[in-house]
């Protein structure tokens, strides 16, 4: 029996929530969305850092097992802090995705997308480095595709998503990856806007990629489990959007300063 | 001789000290962005009036005359505890951009654009109805405008940029609005592709109105000003941009904790 804590800075790191319910249904969860201070990715490495270490108390002194950072921009730049930090053990989504990519390319050309904190960290492309030391990694950030999720602009037939799609992945197909990391929690949602660019590319979503982490290091049993969800502000827009993003119903979020 | 306080949720609200120091160019200026938890308009009405205190204290402990709250999403939300917090003056932009809206439109027939914060706080649908109870006043909120003014997507040639103006714009074209008030520090940067999508119509910026009432507040007198700029994360990504949005070079902003 364990409980895992989970927090990103918005809505977003609930996908990661629900990778890891489906990999261990009988872990308790506890999800703290940053909404306070959404966005991470815009931001510097030592604020975002910063804001993490206070998610990640929050979650501590709710005794946690396990915490596991959704967040691509905290865990490109705020791991090595955390783990000084914390008293139990710290997964990012970073080293995951990193390492299902090196794998699964047949070329070892690999593309990276995240917000421009993930790229410029350069975290992900040092991890399929050392995963895969003959690849070669294309790294494009790609701000606008957040806020054309959670406008809910996501069809592949539309001309806005299709042009902004073209754009940022341009230098991707130019290089000829076979093997996409979608290095931000919202870029599943326009995944089939992203493979109609890059038709025949894998690509790799990080969530899935630490839920088996967090089952292989924590086996499961069979039991119910419980979730709690905790926000920085407004719950009543986090409640409006997280079962979308979760796959299941939410009915409380509790607001809370951290 | 005065000293004007300006604080913006970013970089943006440079367009509005660019205005005021243009109209009284003889009054120093404190500039405070805060980078650290831009943007507001996707934030709850408390959290944004609990940074804008923030904020403004911090301004006041530097001795300013007046305040200056340069974003729209603290504007429309914020004014009556600031006013209610402070003991000097405070101007927003909201009642300066909805008073030359409802002198400038022919028809009565108004359109605001904003965030989602300042559209949904009504309050420049309020300042205009104050103003000219015979108008008609079709908002809406245009997400997509902000990343796209930080990607420099401006050009109203280009495809993503008319399809996404297009469709936020559409439902003032169907009202049929002569008057448009740019109701978002950074949407100036959009203007053209903003007026290419509404032919005829005029477009208000809120940043001259609110400098032509500290003019007339403050008159001015000739002597060489001080202008100094903190921000709360990130002062060399702000440095990066601030000259353009300024119109005149920016050297030094300062890092500060509020």
């Amino acid at each position: 029996m364990s409980r895992i804590g989970i927090f990103d800075s918005g809505v977003g790191g609930l996908t990661v929530q629900r990778a890891v319910i489906d990999a261990v249904p009988g872990a308790d969860t506890l999800y703290l969305g940053d909404t306070a201070r959404v966005p991470y990715g815009t931001k510097s490495a030592e604020t975002v850092t910063q804001y993490s270490i206070r998610n990640a108390r929050f979650l501590a002194r709710h005794g946690i097992d396990l915490l596991v950072v959704a967040c691509n921009t905290a865990s490109a730049v705020a791991l090595p802090a955390l783990r000084a930090d914390l008293a139990v053990p710290v997964l990012g989504v970073v080293e995951p995705g990193a390492r299902v990519a090196a794998r699964a390319s047949a070329s070892g050309r690999i593309g990276v997308i995240g917000t421009q904190g993930t790229v410029a960290s350069g975290a992900y492309q040092a991890a399929i480095q050392r995963e895969r030391p003959d690849s070669r990694v294309t790294a494009r950030s790609c701000p606008l595709f957040v806020p054309l999720a959670e406008e809910g602009w996501t069809d592949p037939g539309d001309e806005v998503v299709r042009g902004v799609a073209r754009r940022y992945l341009a230098p991707l197909r130019e290089a000829g990856v076979d093997t996409v990391v979608l290095g931000c929690t919202h870029y599943p949602l326009l995944a089939g806007a992203i493979a109609a660019e890059l038709p025949g590319v894998t690509l790799v979503d990080s969530a899935a990629a630490v839920a088996a982490e967090v089952r292989a290091a924590f086996g499961d049993g069979p039991r119910v489990a419980d979730h709690r969800f905790f926000v920085t502000d407004a719950p009543e827009k986090f409640l409006a959007v997280a079962g979308r993003f979760l796959g299941r119903p939410v009915t409380a979020a509790e607001h809370v300063d951290v």
